[in-house]
């Protein structure tokens, strides 16, 4: 049995939720919207991934449950938020946000994993809610905010997710340990990511 | 426990779903959708919401079960649409369908507050669900018809809502009768939106 | 009890995802995605449908689980939408794809009203879900490339579907035999969809 608490509320998925956060407010900001639909981005951004996750997956939202830890997250989220409107610049360039936004999504590629493996799907169950885990607060945010998805135009990034989510499939069925294909699931992602982000990788675009 | 049914499918709410189902239709009609079209955004934006929030709540959407009363419901919002489709006219600045779009505001509040409650959500699980029951038909409709959501970028609409939602909370928790949070909270809300509306409220709104 | 298994997976459903797939792809090639971009459009248009009515009947997502008829489903999926990345082209127009498009718009219409008929869902349920079933992963693409639904704007599509599931619901409820209204519902969208292919039919706009 794989200890989920222990990893989805660890350091890194909160620093993942925050670097959401502010990716989803930045959005909110960047299209004028008024105050409160920028605090409903942020959360969205940050909390539509696994809230997603858990309702294809038949459970109730993670997000939702809970009255201790949860609370420290949900305030900082919206510090991160209210922080940022009152900084209002566009830091989603900054590395320190680049490297934590990568430990989000290295975080909920895991926790999409975990919860669809625990649910018995097959690898396309385990590919899909990895990726909808990952960058379905971004997708969300992005359809909001009316416009095509960033994922699904530019950038190395949810193919980072499906890497990483190909990567847990495999191990669990050769037969490695749980909590070591969860470890390994996290660092894969990670340095997928932070490679493609230092050598600017991108995926070839289409022309129709 | 809170009777759920009674409220829920009082004359509020079904004024509130006739309200929204126009306010639907009138946005495919400016959009210059088909008929079908019209008719799919009056039932989303009237019935969005509330599936939505079942959804989360992991219940099977209410819209979809039971044959008697909601059969008026329906009957009511396809007549609303169908009526509409005739007239063709912008009626959402109307006070009576802005008085009548209030009261589903705050009834759809409170169901969804009422569901967050009985499946035992925190603050956060209370506030979202009452915000998308809410405003969550709105949201679709707006999102199918290619827009940036109206209660992200102006009005002060949604915010009745998480208001109401949050006295629900406080007066759940201080020990309040059920029934009593429940009707207080719906005069919140209506409350709220009618001062705002009456006196012209609007968020900030941010410049990138 | 109705044999959904032997239908749902027979050849015209995966007909059926096979020409949804291709026409998701093609948005995503005419929209400028990447590669990634192009492969979630199609996997989404083909599975979002499903995908959706199973989370509303409360259920796993069929396209979760199980792991032999459906690797081949997936397979044939994949292929057709990598296929279509090195052709190109907008082949949408192709009687073929039409006919196949038609196929898989009666298929899900079926399984969408076998699911709510089983859920115990009334007629909104499965007229809803039907028609979410069958339209919903064009809606889910033409979201993501920002785009208002083509169902909802034009054609005759959707609405043979919902025909489709009336003559369902109508036949469940005159005591048709269970098997009967199935194949029945199925000839009748693909019938009607056909018919209105052939004759050009379109639903009436209307002007605000």
């Amino acid at each position: 049995m794989i200890d989920l608490n222990f990893f989805a509320y660890s350091a890194t998925n909160d620093i993942g939720l925050l670097a959401f956060a502010i990716s989803g407010a930045y959005k909110g900001i960047n299209r004028k919207l008024d105050i409160l639909g920028v605090i409903v981005l942020g959360f969205l951004t940050a909390l539509g991934g696994g809230i997603t996750r858990d309702v294809l997956a038949g459970k109730s939202p993670a997000a939702f449950l809970g009255y201790n830890d949860i609370g420290f997250t949900f305030a900082g989220i919206g510090s991160a938020v209210i922080m940022y409107l009152l900084i209002k610049k566009d830091i989603s360039g900054n590395i320190i946000i680049k490297i934590s936004d990568a430990a989000g999504l290295a975080a909920f590629t895991v926790t999409g994993a975990v919860v669809a493996h625990q649910s018995q799907f097959n690898i396309a169950g385990i590919v899909i809610l990895s990726f909808i885990t990952a960058v379905g607060g971004g997708l969300i945010s992005d359809v909001l905010t009316n416009r095509i998805p960033m994922v699904l135009k530019e950038d190395f990034y949810a193919t980072c997710s499906i890497i990483g989510s190909l990567w847990f499939y495999i191990s669990i069925n050769i037969g490695i340990n749980q909590n070591c294909a969860v470890y390994t699931t996290f660092i894969v992602v990670l340095l997928v990511r932070v490679v493609a982000i230092l050598l600017n990788w991108h995926l070839p675009k289409l022309k129709s």
